[in-house]
């Protein structure tokens, strides 16, 4: 394996990307994406059996956090210990070549091996429940009643801490076999974007209250 | 575990779910989700641990088609008989509501356990890469130079039997404590829609070919 350094995730067997030029380590490429992303799959063992979950998330720093109700069977699952693999991808268009053999996506994927934890402290439990709400709209947290102690006993919180860490990322355009390119076949690119709003008021919203200004900043941004 | 009948899937302790109004267990509505997503999670064990991969995928039926470099390590460990988790998420909105306590997003999501199976059949693994490649662009297979034999050989592709699967669903405004509905906070939808296109021609693309039909269609269409 190579030597982490203080801006990059070590290579290892595990997160080792086969295709040298889809590949990259670093950290702040790795946060990009999950910072953009809104699911993660959320992938453990059970009975020796995969199960994969899509679950909201929130980071802060190596810290995923992924919540839930007291009662949800996963969570209990995800016990003190388990490894957890955790994929988020963001596609980004079709590739299409002249050749089948040629089509893919342009994409960019966060892949990440950690081991879950119980959020027990009480505030890191409370700083994972704002960075989980905060991840769907920077700052909503402070828009919201106060959250009670009842709330939060009711929410496990469960942190994947990041030990290895790849991102996969594919652009631009298809690459044809050279012979093909002299073909009359289309080829080309279709570019896939995500956008947000614009925001619908709840039906039984107080009447003279504007949308919310993290809302506001999200569905002008993207 | 309740029967199954032609439309639907059993109910088992593996897929049940436990929001029963977020549960769905018929097959078209499996199908309509993993027909419209792009890319599965795909989730299996290696040395007892998660592995959790993004990957393109086609569907026949109930067989759920992936494919690969037959060089790709992931695939090398998908062999005969190992079972297999897929998740198919769809964000089709943040659900914002007055408390943190009620966020959440509106969803629709395909799981499924199943069991991987080399395609080893010529007709199953050409049909499988007919699909796998109809699945971005309806059509698009016969819009491409013939696939060689050399290509097919060089791609492993794998079928997942779907054995169990379930859908969870969410939409609709959030839904806050009833007390809470009375306060100054902003709460409604933010719809989340993704969009193709238009699509970009390939720098190399021989003068006067037009776009495709299959990304004509799919460009006016979503």
């Amino acid at each position: 394996m190579t030597e982490p350094t203080q801006d990059s995730f070590p290579v290892t067997p595990t997160n080792k990307i086969r295709v040298a030029k889809r590949a990259n380590y670093d950290r702040d490429t790795l946060f990009a994406i999950l910072d953009e992303g809104l699911i993660a799959q959320v992938g453990f063992v059970l009975d020796d059996k995969p199960i994969v979950l899509p679950m909201a998330y929130g980071r802060i720093d190596d810290q995923i956090y992924i919540h839930g109700a007291k009662a949800a069977r996963m969570l209990k699952k995800l016990k003190e210990g388990l490894p957890v693999c955790l994929n988020v991808t963001l596609v980004d268009g079709l590739v299409l070549g002249r050749a089948a053999f040629h089509h893919t996506m342009n994409f960019r994927s966060a892949n990440i091996h950690g081991t879950a934890r119980l959020v027990e402290d009480e505030k890191e439990k409370y700083d994972a429940l704002v960075a989980i709400t905060d991840h769907l709209a920077p700052g909503r947290w402070d828009e919201t009643r106060e959250t009670t102690k009842k709330e939060i006993n009711a929410t496990t919180v469960i942190a994947v801490t990041i030990e290895q860490a790849a991102s996969k990322i594919r652009g631009g355009m298809p690459i044809d076999d050279e012979e093909d390119y002299d073909l009359d076949f289309w080829a080309g690119v279709v570019p896939i974007s995500t956008s947000f709003g614009p925001a619908i008021d709840d039906a039984r919203l107080k009447a003279g209250i504007p949308v919310a200004d993290s809302i506001r900043k999200l569905t002008s941004r993207r």
